[in-house]
């Protein structure tokens, strides 16, 4: 099982960047923490991380053709504004999980809503780096 | 560990109400599933369903002096109004997480909030009754 | 054809409490009448009034298996915001007519949205006591 | 008892119009429906059915000079931007019922709220042509 | 092909209201125009300006009956309105073009949304008298 | 100097209907009034009562060509709602103003605001039947 | 019969602010203009012009017992703000005109709403220096 | 003077909760002070804490008839979302006093209104424990 | 200790302005009623009423230095507006009380939020003059 | 006639994608198709496809020194969110039309606004492929 | 140059009030400070600070008649409300700049909007007593 | 010190694209003002113009590791949307102005909100290139 794995915009800081709301793992330790548990559970994972919409949403949408089975990711910022994103996951229609490392619901109001969700199966967030190794789970034992 | 299990109004009707939304499970079947997971992780699981806001804060409020270490709770049709169903949360001070089994971000846009979840660690939904055995690992690794 | 009666919180003062919008009929008198008028039509009432909104979501979800074939319901305040006694009458999926004494939309602007009809058949307010009897006509003859 | 029964814009479509929100009757059929169902009670209808707001308030408004006791109106799409009929009914003063085939409540939100009942006596909706008899019997036994 | 061309209220001034939004054509001029090019195309065009609601609604509802095969609007200021001509074109099923001389976005807000636009196939804004033409194409052509 | 008196829906009922908000004057009586004062001031009145919107609309695309020099519009029920009637009155170009009985300010908060008024010069509102001698002598002595 | 005219912050600078909007006369001939007309009338004028509103506040308290029958007020800037204002009209309950140069419904939304009206007989607006003049007949001869 | 002493939902934890915003005295220890403060004013208190808003409504409908002279009731979270609460208060209508803890207009502003204090005589916040003796002179000395 | 006592805009009215509302007494007399019950507890109090916010703000901001340890503010109509009356407040950082005659959430819903109130230690509305002796216990034992 | 033919992000994945929606003609078919047309009425065409926003824009503010005339554009779920995009058309000041395949109004209320059609001609939708043609049309002849 | 440097409600008591928002600096010790810089730049400085709108509107209105040629203004609270300041800038006709000590946006919402800048020149926010600065380098060098 | 000076989408058109809000310096012109004026200050300037939220927001966050020390920033369009933005510029935690040329106030509601400045240090807007130069101050006198 090929699983893409998208992490949006300045996430590439993290470890760094208000580590109270998103602890001190840096985003590569959180991609080898997935890499691992995915190869124990017989997946594969490519990871991209970018800062550019279009190029998340060039990712998408090409993931079919690439092989890819599943989908994990953490649109960050775009979460809550990108309707580009939103349709991309609907239109290459693959299994795709939503994971944020903090609780949404307790940050600001403009962060509990979600334009990405509601195209994916569902949603996991506040775990930290747990969150994606629990959207694994959702997906290969889904 | 001792894990309050907490299931909401009209989670009783579960496997008849609506399948294609809600699935064939019953939630008796899901305790079943729960407690056998817990198990195999050294949980133990004490189960509540209720229709009545106040029986769920009084589970809530008395769950600390009853020994309980961590709560799952499925707040139904509770979580997108229970200002009392939060205070409890945040009173109790136990770690909480809440699942849903459907996706609420595609549905009806007043099922999108949450008022209980900014009072727990985290949210998971959309994967039918496996979101409580992510919700199981969550609290049990963390 | 056995039909479950429910009316909702602060309906047990009917006939004491601002007679000059409820009118001076107490719920005694309306549920006679009510089972007369069913006993004319070959119907049987089981009457239920409750402040709590758990124990009227407790007897819409265990209708079926008690034999129930409908239900006439005075949801009064719950009208307003109870998601959880709407998900009950859908999930139990029962033909329910929603009755009021008083006509909501001459009243305070609040009191025009109902959450709990569009899981119902109708809904019928304004005729006083005669709303619960157009109610059985409705259900009796459909 | 003389009863003025109207009905609003597109009505007269009624039964090649979405059957399966309006079902499949006639308005033809509903008229003739409720003038038997009135002869039974002693009570006499005038029907008439129009497209202009204007029409239905110049009818309103010289009910009282034309022997009528009572109205039912079915003001299907002025029911939710009719301030003129509003008026009209009540500067009439006649009591008046409104009705809708449909339960409004189970459509869209633009659909729920009703201009035009907080002049009436009430509203039964959901009912199908039943909902134009239960009003009779409204008025009739009232 | 038969199509019904509908004008709204104040069209009947075209040509001297506002020329710097609507244009120096008259409605009869537009009209001959839409008439001239219906008939290169085999089309042949039936044409009603109303400056009341209610006679629009007739003329649509009717449309099927008189062997209307397809219909132009310009619901002018009903288009943000009214919902009895949205029912009536739905009601009556036949392939209809919103048109609009101006581009309604680039105008006051209350012009961007159209209550009547959801009925029909599409909507076409903002080429003045073009914007006619390019109805017909489309129905023609279809 | 011909001055267009327009009277919208409903003020047919003047006198009888609401006399606590609208005083005992009747319509004609007004009418009368007016006309009166316009003599004494070398004015006349040409009036018009309509609960139809299109009707009050022809009436004022058709006042220049009828030699009509100045519009005195109480336009009731429409002024909150008819994009129609403002169209109309900024098409024509005559000088217009609007009055109202009652003060607006005073009554329900959807009565506060006019469409229509941003089209006239300007609104007299809250003097009775004096609110149109003043809107009389604001547009005669000019 | 004693009027007291008050003329609200910055119309101090009436005459040489934005004539465009204002026109070009300045208060003072306002206020002169005004006493003549009320002088024919057999009125008398007691002016005040302030920038602060508890000065106006403060006059309109006192008006009573200064022995003031009637009030004009060009509530400017505070026409839409002050709830002191409003109050206080309503707390002297003299008989108040609310007047204004400009038709403030053709200007900007935020000016559109009156927060003093509804204190006020009525309000006045459009007819420039002839506002307070029509203000002036509609109290001597109410 | 028998004074109906309620406490809503997760009152039973204060002491224990939060302790920041709600104090460190437990509820029993209040209630204990309520009853020498009023035994000192020849009043005697009878106290229900519940977490189930049906009990509340229960205990405030049977008031009367149990002898209660007057209510202060502390809703806690209720106070923002029950209706059936203010609809018990206003139907029982005995004197009643809405307090909190807290100011509320220095927490989160969903907590800045009240439901349930329209209903009420009045409302003290922001005192501690103090609020409900300053309730119980409000009461006695009314 | 030194209490500053504070009255807000047409509070100089008491007694005579709509006593349904305020009461019958004056604003002299409550003055007089809370030095005398200051005296009782050992307290001096300073008065001042006006209708000026400016006035108000230097009352405040002065009061450290002019030796005050404590204020009670009512308001009135800047309650709802004023954010300097709310950063005098907070920024002279003594402790205040609120205090409104009326229970504002029974009146119309612009009063029922409080600008002020957030830097306040809490609020007392609903019980008449009593309020202000109310505020003087809460400050004096606090 | 050089003509600038714009596709927004996922439309790549044209006749794959929700064909119920967007029709089964790929984006190539579509591009083919404009361009046989375009050679007809004596135009060329440069087509561009892009997921990103920047890349649209920098086509746009560059299309003048690149010798385009006109652009056709169908900004994809970029329409309701980038004010960009309004603002590059509105800079370049070529003569630009919108254009859907769906009818937007039949869609999602987020679908129905549009934040880059205000900078346009003029907006075309709901006519699958043909609305380009349209818009081709509208370009060529106007 | 001659500058009015005007300070609003509240600046009175810079260095003492929220010194972790304001700073430490006192009003006195930042208008020497802008009093010297203006000095080396060849302008004049004259300083008024007021807690009462009115005296501030005075001062704006009456500067060009005391030769004043531009304006620097901290409006503090009346920033959000003041209509009557808004006005007079713009009626006085001077150069104005905006400033403010705290990055407004970094508040709490009702501080983001600005009633008052859209009269002015710009605003500078965010730099402490360095805003005052700016902003004179803005005036002097414009 | 090292200033990165960054410029959002359209900027590139400066100069030529409506000069009478932007004036007609060109980009390159400002840039080079800019350059000027820090050289003058000991300062160096790193600049970058994009149409690509992603591309500024990767200048952002590899800010620091390019040795950059300090940001300023005129986010045209992104100004109002972008909370990738926003995150990135608090993510990096340098010290950051944003710059507007025009007064965003004086236009369209919608450029009133800044979504970007919370992150920033402050905001200078309305001074045309001088924002630039007065930002560079800002930062370098810090």
């Amino acid at each position: 099982m090929q699983i893409l794995l998208l992490n949006g915009p300045n996430l590439n800081l993290l470890g760094t960047r208000e580590p109270e709301i998103y602890g001190r793992t840096t985003l590569a330790q959180i991609i080898a923490l997935v890499e691992a548990e995915a190869a124990q559970r017989g997946c594969k994972i490519t990871a991209l991380q970018s800062n550019e919409e279009g190029e998340l949403v060039n990712a998408i949408t090409s993931a079919k053709t690439n092989g890819i089975d599943a989908i994990i990711i953490n649109p960050a910022a775009f979460t809550h504004t990108s309707v580009a994103l939103h349709d991309a996951i609907k239109a290459v229609a693959l299994p795709t999980v939503e994971v944020h490392l903090s609780n949404v619901y307790a940050r600001e109001p403009y962060r509990h809503n979600s334009v990405t969700a509601s195209a994916c199966i569902g949603q996991i967030c506040g775990f930290g780096p747990r969150s994606y190794i629990l959207a694994l789970d959702a997906l290969c034992k889904a």
